[in-house]
């Protein structure tokens, strides 16, 4: 089905809006209170650039929560079951975010910027909020902003030479979710080795969004040799990728053990933090569901599914699947989402009410077995 | 500019969508991470069924945080500024909220539904983790969730005809903002007289999301006779009774008193409520900016506005349309907006650079003044 985006003040643009607008976007979906493209026109052409050449995405949408200030260590360590002793400057870490039930209401990127400065780069929820509320209510000394920053991420096997091309060898050496500070022209970015795709990339935190033009420009320039294209995250190969969408993949249920992030959870932290104890009796009694992968029997899939799809057990609901698409690696229908703890080994028979009928899936593993090409 | 939105599970489909799709929605925005219907191809027509008419429109996007449980009443108390000593079961009241800096961070209405349950019917923010965040902070006894409720909203001087005819002519006694239970069928409802427009009307808080389709069809039956259309919230009615839209007309910044909504802070109150503290010291100060409307020169626009335009006086910035379009009843371009107090006053000359270039405005008091027809 085919609808119009309406187009208003109250969901914002990006800094790179004017140039996606003129490479020809075709397809938004929003984030953040903000329009992200997902589509030039052909998201399987889009796929293979991403999966054999290099791509830039305007994830502008990946909002940055600033927390600065004498207790923003102390914040930050108290919003997230992470242990994050060992966090320095420059090196970003995965820190999954959860409510006090245990449940996930984000999973951010933490970039330590600053001795006291940290940004927390965000999924779909308005964590400002959250960190706000928590801050005022423990009296903590931080101020809590959302700066002039947006990610433009380069992916792709590729994105390196892209990067190199521009700001110089010394990219190279970035270990995954290091970044450093960067001037490009008089363009001030942080340039991270990151990206929401496991085809390898980088993300160039641009901090000043009314060069924003300008540097999708250079970073196209930069790219022309190794025949960069616009894209956006690809649906197909962060399925494939088993990487987790926060409230697509995820409900008001959902905790870190069910979908593969429990390494991130240090119970042992003396320190206290949000979700401790929920979590504590949450392990001891084992989850009840997981994140696994489906190969969903029938034709290929054309576009992707629109909304969760439920996956029976004969006749009883077992689970859902929260995307799904034709992987043209993989040669089958995929799809993703959590399902009965009792049927997520790999292998698994299940039963998939989708859009177009009733179909059998088997369970499979993240990430997907790939086959050589 | 026209592009097509993305249906993925991230962002949910109402339960009246399939309905919405069958009737000819063509466009969309999302509003608290659900898809909202904004126009049936013709928003000028939407517009004058409001005005002399009546529409339905799907507004499940305002979507319920349910709070009860025996500190429900203090944490409701808590989180807004305005004085709810006098609420009780069956009366609505709009009840902004801020965060700890003063800054309104949503507006919703307030449903006390029992005696220990409150929901409050949001705009677009996550109020959710917000609540949660501040009753486990405080240790408050409550259970705060999203319940499966979904408003659909009869907006229209024919409106009270249209319920009326389904629900009985009880319904004519509500007065603005009261409410009270009934069942449709065997469809669980909560009927208001309450909506988006100033053109009065009720709004049916759907209780169970599996009835969305029977509801709708019911709804567009008993409006038959008084030629009921379906409809959204309409941009332009809005601006001319100069109805508040969070996260359009305000900014990180932007606390009661601009946007007109001072009669609902209670600086007086002797119990404490976050941002207490940073209402005394605005109001003490006064405010730098206030909410006004604009009529602005021009051709009539095509469409509205998609993005926030600069206000200057003179050379200097001064505020901000959020949402402009033509008023086909004042015959005038018109926008809202905040703009630097001193230029607040009605008349007021200012200059406005839109989107098809650069013209005057002057400034208007909100609601606009409608000619008689």
């Amino acid at each position: 089905m085919n609808f119009n985006i309406a187009l208003s003040a109250r969901i914002r643009k990006s800094p790179f809006f004017d140039k996606t607008v003129a490479e020809g976007v075709s397809l938004f979906s929003t984030y953040n209170h903000m329009y992200m493209p997902v589509s030039y026109g052909d998201r399987i052409a889009e796929y293979w650039h991403l999966i054999n050449g290099v791509t830039m995405w305007d994830v502008a949408v990946e909002r940055q929560v600033a927390i600065e200030g004498p207790d923003a260590e102390q914040l930050i360590q108290y919003l997230t079951p992470r242990d994050l002793k060992k966090l320095v400057v420059g090196k970003g870490k995965y820190v999954p975010i959860c409510d006090c039930r245990g449940t996930i209401i984000n999973d951010p990127v933490l970039l330590q910027v600053n001795q006291d400065e940290y940004w927390l780069s965000i999924a779909d929820s308005d964590l400002l909020l959250w960190a706000r509320a928590i801050a005022a209510e423990k009296n903590f000394k931080v101020n809590i902003c959302e700066p002039d920053v947006s990610p433009l991420a380069v992916q792709g096997p590729k994105a390196e030479a892209v990067i190199a091309a521009f700001a110089g060898d010394w990219i190279r050496e970035l270990g995954y979710f290091d970044f450093a500070s960067f001037e490009l022209e008089d363009i001030p970015l942080v340039i991270a080795r990151s990206g929401w795709s496991k085809q390898g990339g980088f993300e160039l935190y641009l901090c000043d969004g009314s060069k924003g033009g300008r540097l999708w420009e250079l970073v196209r320039e930069a790219g022309q040799p190794m025949g960069i294209v616009p894209g956006a995250p690809n649906h197909i190969e962060r399925m494939e990728s088993g990487l987790l969408s926060m409230g697509s993949d995820t409900d008001d249920w959902t905790n870190p053990y069910e979908v593969n992030l429990g390494k991130f959870v240090s119970l042992s932290r003396e320190d206290d933090f949000i979700g401790k104890s929920a979590l504590t009796i949450i392990k001891k009694n084992g989850i009840k569901r997981r994140f696994v992968g489906y190969l969903i029997a029938g034709d290929p899939y054309q576009g992707s599914s629109e909304h969760r799809w439920t996956v029976l057990d004969g006749k009883d609901k077992a689970g859902f699947v929260s995307a799904a698409a034709w992987s043209p690696r993989i040669q089958s229908n995929i799809g993703v989402g959590l399902i009965d703890q009792k049927l997520a080994t790999p292998g698994s028979v299940v039963t998939v009410e989708g859009t177009s009928g009733t179909t059998s899936a088997t369970v499979s593993a993240l990430p997907f077995d790939i086959p050589a090409p």
